[in-house]
């Protein structure tokens, strides 16, 4: 089944310490179409400016993305720009220009309103709310949010939850949001506030996902050279949503396998800088990873032994 | 086969925000040889002062670990008092008093220099080359070091890896020793150093293994009630280490059920302070978890899905 999401695109200028990029194709919405078409189609909903580079909406097509509902305006495209510290794992923001994505008023197309899955990217949750009501009969809604909104729109937000299959949050996010310092705590907790599935990203730590079934902890792919963080998490919501698409269910087991899928999707987009290596990258790939991956997590030769 | 493991006996002064203990009852030695105790006879070898307490003595004694190892002398018995921070990865030393420990000199029985397994906690490398020694034909020797020994011993502590089966160590520790701060390049640089296994402690991030094999990537148990984190990562040791005696084998698989076993006896002792509740433990709860742990860490669900 195909995949509607709604998000940012935006242009990203990204400093490491070892090296950047300037004004990259980037935003939430563009990581989680490519990682998520992987398995299934993805119709994008998005506003970018006339400034937006003919190659990168050929960038989106090529991969066979339905970009019609890429909305253009007058006006600049999105602007971040982020700065790395040492240690990976945290950032500064240096600047933010909304600009056309200041006032977007998401639209879906009439087919788009008839998806069966759903993915609501990290914008105001009053406009995801906007976006879920187009939406006639959705099967699995997954929505992602920061810090901005748990901060300044804390009551719209909780109030999208009930209606959320699958939340996805960092650490901090969980954190904030729960006011819980310890993680379980602090997923038990987001839990009870209405998702049916919490999926707390922890960056190089992995990720731990919660249900009614329990919990699922899983470790990152672990790897040498970490390049760029930006938009693992958004690759990684891309996998997991596209894996369930494909396999039409929400099952734990499928679920679990997702997570594993969303988080060799990420692991590859950290190998480069922006969505260069998610750009570059073949199913096979994905596939042998997560093979891979599976072997290198597998404590289950354990039964062999114990007999 | 049984285990003979070295390493300190002392008495810990433990603070955190949510209380703390004063002089119990601790030492790498103790909390390995407890938690290898559920599989495998294990002998102490240690050195504790006339201070030291009977019931302490009996605690070790009750659970059928041998100590007639421990040396008692005269003097007092070392101290350790130590302050966790809000965050209970991190912790400052507030004192140390060696003790009898400064001038410990082991010496082995002649059973325990005819041992199969051994294991050289963390003491100054020059001692744990003088055990290792006495002992004729080990099978499996695996050790334990610390920041000290990183900087101030470094020549003697990398020519006793080639002698090593099982390195353990943690995430700062390995990136002192490999002068790496990406885990996966420091733990393959210190395999490259002569141990046969490296096994990287990440506290609540769960454990990376490296081997010839390849990796293993284990979370830790997800708890929602960290205590106090002393000694869990001896008691890790001593749960890998007595699943390997207990089943005689160094395979990739007996490896990774090993790691599982002493990741679960470590998320016991932080549960309560010292090792109180590594004391209390039955093997029933340590099943029950080992179980519960591979339910929570298991991706295979997914072979039902691909196919």
């Amino acid at each position: 089944m195909s995949i509607v999401v709604v998000g940012s695109v935006a242009y990203d200028t990204i400093e490491t310490a070892h090296g950047g990029v300037t004004e990259a194709l980037g935003g939430s919405a563009a990581y989680f179409a490519i990682a998520a078409r992987f398995f299934t189609p993805v119709s994008i909903v998005a506003v970018v400016g006339a400034d937006f580079r003919p190659e990168d909406l050929q960038l989106l097509a090529e991969r066979g993305i339905d970009v019609r509902g890429l909305e253009l305006q007058e006006g600049k495209t999105m602007r971040w720009h982020g700065r790395y510290h040492e240690d990976m794992n945290r950032r500064d923001t240096i600047s933010v220009e909304l600009n056309v994505f200041e006032n977007f008023a998401p639209t879906l197309l009439p087919d788009q309103c008839r998806c069966d899955y759903l993915f609501l990217g990290n914008i105001k949750p009053g406009l995801q709310a906007r976006v879920l009501e187009q939406v006639t009969s959705p099967k699995v809604v997954g929505g992602d949010t920061m810090n901005i909104w748990i901060e300044n729109a804390r009551e719209e937000l909780i109030k999208l939850f009930s209606r959320l299959d699958l939340l996805t949050l960092n650490d901090e996010e969980a954190r904030q949001l729960s006011g819980e310092h310890n993680l379980v705590k602090a997923g038990r907790a987001i839990l009870k506030m209405g998702p049916r599935t919490v999926l707390v990203k922890r960056g190089e730590y992995g990720v731990l996902q919660f249900s009614k079934e329990g919990m699922f902890a899983v470790p990152a792919y672990p790897l040498e050279d970490v390049v760029d963080p930006t938009g693992a998490g958004d690759a990684f919501a891309g996998g997991v949503m596209g894996f369930l698409a494909r396999h039409s269910r929400l099952t734990e087991s499928a679920l679990r396998t997702a997570v594993v899928y969303g988080t060799v999707l990420g692991s590859f987009v950290v190998e480069k800088f922006g969505l260069q290596r998610l750009a570059d990258l073949s199913f096979e790939e994905v596939d042998q990873r997560y093979r891979a991956f599976i072997e290198l997590t597998d404590s289950h030769y354990s039964r062999w032994i114990s007999q």
